[in-house]
């Protein structure tokens, strides 16, 4: 018996390959008809892949079946706390920071007590063309959950 | 000569006097005829005012013109820590946990090396009914700014 | 106009009234005909309450009107830090760093992939009488929700 | 002489065995006779077993009689800090950040000042079906310790 | 209604109340016929007093009544983090940083799996005289309580 | 050149050595003629050992030389932090929460303004019958220094 | 005898007096004959000043004398941690993240082993025009030290 | 499929072929045509190459084509903590912790309410010689952006 | 019955007194025929000083009784966090962790296995007059004491 | 090409050898002709040594080339975490803990606003004898530099 492959393991192997046949995140997304955020966090290893998922993966990108079987492990989710100060990743917290007691006053004002889901919840990121800039679009839908007792 | 009032304290008064009188949020970005997420953050004490915007706000709730003085003020911006375990705002920070790697990723791969900026910047919040359940839709967007040296 | 009391501040004045008139939790529960751990939790400053529950408190308590505008307030939930430590408290937190990652093992194998909610959620607590000991009984119950993109 | 090999080595084979067997954490606990949440810990590496249940475990799925050994040994227990935020877990965290001190109020007026133990304890979970959607129940129960000079 | 004055500022004017009265702790402790560091301990605000001892101990130091209140209250048990480093205290901590685990292996050894109760416990400290230099002598007594399921 | 084998390292296989020979502490330190928790805590790398009592050790579990090499280095003393949570060691760091800053004031009381050392210092570890069930009886014994500028 | 000012009190009176009289700093400097960003550090709290520029500065701005002797105290330097994540102040503890290793292989390359002393040093801020939106430009100017034992 | 060399282990050999063959980083700089600052940051991993800089860089130092691969991958930004105390690198943040306030104020005083770009960036190193001793001058030159909704 | 001045309320006091009545730390010291370094540690709250020489000070600086009552406490010694980072107090601390693993080693290398006592200990510092430069030389010397168990 | 040997590893290597060929860090450091707590932290990895020194080193300890190459290398300086809590390194800290802001008072007192160097600056350590129990002396010896702008 070996152990499973790590999920970040795998996520890098499932990079390397990527970056080697040149072939672009949209890509892999658009192979397995899913949304395109939600396909490379789960190739990252935030996401569990059905076995369906996880083999049209190493087909296309020429893995070996470790990695099919680790897309498919269910994860312990998160970030490792070095990723949080890279500048694009930061640039999303210090917004939080800025505007998150704000965004929770208006969550109240309009519904009521209770959260944003983010479990029953989607993100998509769009360009939009600007004259000033191109600008980087990024959208947080989740279900309204009031607090239930 | 006297200090002048904390950013903190005159969102406290400003709270106060927006629940007595009744007021929304919404009715006093209306009136300052500004986006409602500038404005909100802005009264919470992320954004400097102009004095005839402070102005219009402490006529509006019957505040003290040491308010108004303090809302045009220049913020040292950012959030308590202890505000961030708040379920409401804590689900954001969640979220960019499980998502934040890949939104990098995928600014990458369309854009290049860069950021989405979080000062050439805005957010929105809106509801979205859907029969599930209605959702929260939080918008960010960011002018991209590729890294040059 | 002055600020709003704070949460904490109208906990400390509900707590010292319900010493001096040897009011249990559980007969003011019963009073307002609420959930016990939902109303202890409410008076000390996690939920907020109707105008109706916080005037029946004040009334009962002899507590001045400040407190019943207080009560009504949205909470920014959480817990100070030096409170994990009591050992009350803290013996929650190590069942839960033994026993953890097998509840989520098991939330799994059971549910699928996603979580117990903790906003559609309720807490009870009970004794149960025991020769070797009566015991503390604490049930957590959330709905299931499935990651659902 | 070679080193024992650590608990979560174990942990790691014991998991890859039960996927590739397609076993579930309950078919196991059962031929092991054991409850289901204390069986599950064990295999994590948060309890120590027994030689014959050690056996029956690496018999079951195969393991080397290394895993057994591993098994047997007491454990240092605790929770790696990345997991404490995978959402599957914080939920109870956030629980009892929201719930913690009124459960601490409702301990000491029922039975006076102490603790639930955390030692002579037992977790369970079920799902209770629900027509909003199943629900998962979570019961900690522990005996009551009072501070005793 | 005023809030109870807190463990911490009774604890303040009981160590005035002391020292200006030159009584020593040990004094008290006779007068209240306690356990020493018991009673040094609730005087601090980690144990609550009955009625009767508070009302001995308010007489004895010429407290005004609120003190006697505050020292029946249910205490939040912990230290103040900036304490840990007086050095008085720090050697406890180093000594346990040294010896923790050879202690946790001898419990083990000596009775099976399970804790030293801090609860059912006492700690006894004596002055023991030695020609090379007297010595400190702490002792900690607590229930063995052992993992049972 | 080899570097040395770590006191970690030598630990493990120690620790191996000691559970497949089914000898208890107590033995070793017996035929070491050793103080018990001294002689756990050497062999877990607290304390260097003397050539002659390395080889005894290595001699007795029929470990290799590199071990006894080991124990004779002079060792970076303390914890690792994940072993601060595990319940058998953290009961201790919580009565040191309780009592400490009361054992604090006993010592200034009896000896003046010093410390107990946790150099010139030893522990011991005993069961006391109990017909309420066993103790654990830990003693901290260490000479008394006076800050003597 | 009364306690003196602290600095960051002094610092309060000097911000809102300069902007309640429409002062800049560049104003204040100037009347002090001294380089700006050393004159807002100090008058921040992070420079003593001598009688003669706290008189100036008194003078200039109608405050009290206790200012002035505040503003001669010796300071004791640093930031508040709040005060970090302000974008503003954030960008440059970011570009150092991404270039303090390369400025230190640099003045390791031109100096050889040493440091960048920034005791004796200077910093200079300045406003470049530039077509592509006008640039903020600053530099550290400090004295090199050589390890020189 | 192996994965791409990581950025850190590139750096290791980039730097030890540079020490090995005796150049310089203005050698390698002038190789790249390319500024001093940023080629160090690039090769030290912060920032990514194109094929033909990183293919110059391993003809120049003979390094395997595995490097120039790595070079070329989008870098997750940052420093090592342990690295933030080194004493060169360290001077840098104390004079941010002294003077990073009164930036904020004359950047605010000159430009308005925004920032010192980090993205749309520069950093240049400079000796200037003096008959105290040289000095280190560094220049960070940044874009102005300010707020804009 | 009011509660005692605290240490750092002293000290305040005693630093406005010694300012405003132009005494140095070294006049003190000599009016109190104690050794310097103690002495200004003492004034700071860091050492009980004799009623004897509480009043003194007392009498010198024209100060309160209730200094007096506070300097003769026993203190709960440390440093606050924040100072920890001034420049004249960081660079102790960056020279132990440049040259603090070479002490130990050089300790043990003299010595045998033990430590410098801190508290059977005094320091000192001079000036010491230099053609380059004078110097600070500060001088720790504490009692040797060795782990005797 | 390979890396470098890392200075830990460098010292590992030093360390093993110094101690199985019976030579004292005093042996080395003479045959180096170098000061004594100079050499350790060089030998430790805090000091780049020259191409003789490296090689007389490796020469006495027979140690292989890689290790005299990695011994040149600059240093990137510092202490890891698990060190400080040693407590033959921890006194030292202690004792910053209580008199660094006294050493601070007096720095300023004696030479005015600035601080000790600790790169212009040398330690030594001596034993001292006495009666009581010989002394361990550690000077440090930094040359003065004010705040000179």
């Amino acid at each position: 018996m070996t152990p499973i492959m790590t999920k970040s393991q795998a996520a890098e192997l499932i990079t390397a390959a990527r970056i080697r046949k040149k072939l672009s995140w949209a890509d892999i997304a658009e192979k397995l008809d899913a949304p395109l955020v939600w396909c490379v966090a789960a190739l990252l290893g935030q996401h569990p892949m059905t076995q369906a998922q996880a083999e049209v993966v190493c087909e296309l990108l020429d893995l070996e079946a470790a990695v099919a079987e680790s897309l498919q492990l269910q994860p312990s989710r998160g970030i490792e706390p070095a990723k949080l100060s890279d500048p694009t990743i930061y640039r999303f917290h210090e917004a939080l920071a800025v505007y998150g007691p704000a965004l929770k006053e208006l969550i109240h004002e309009e519904f009521g007590d209770g959260i944003m889901s983010a479990i029953n919840f989607r993100v998509d990121i769009k360009r939009r063309a600007d004259p000033d800039g191109d600008r980087v679009v990024v959208t947080f839908d989740g279900k309204f959950l009031d607090y239930r007792w």
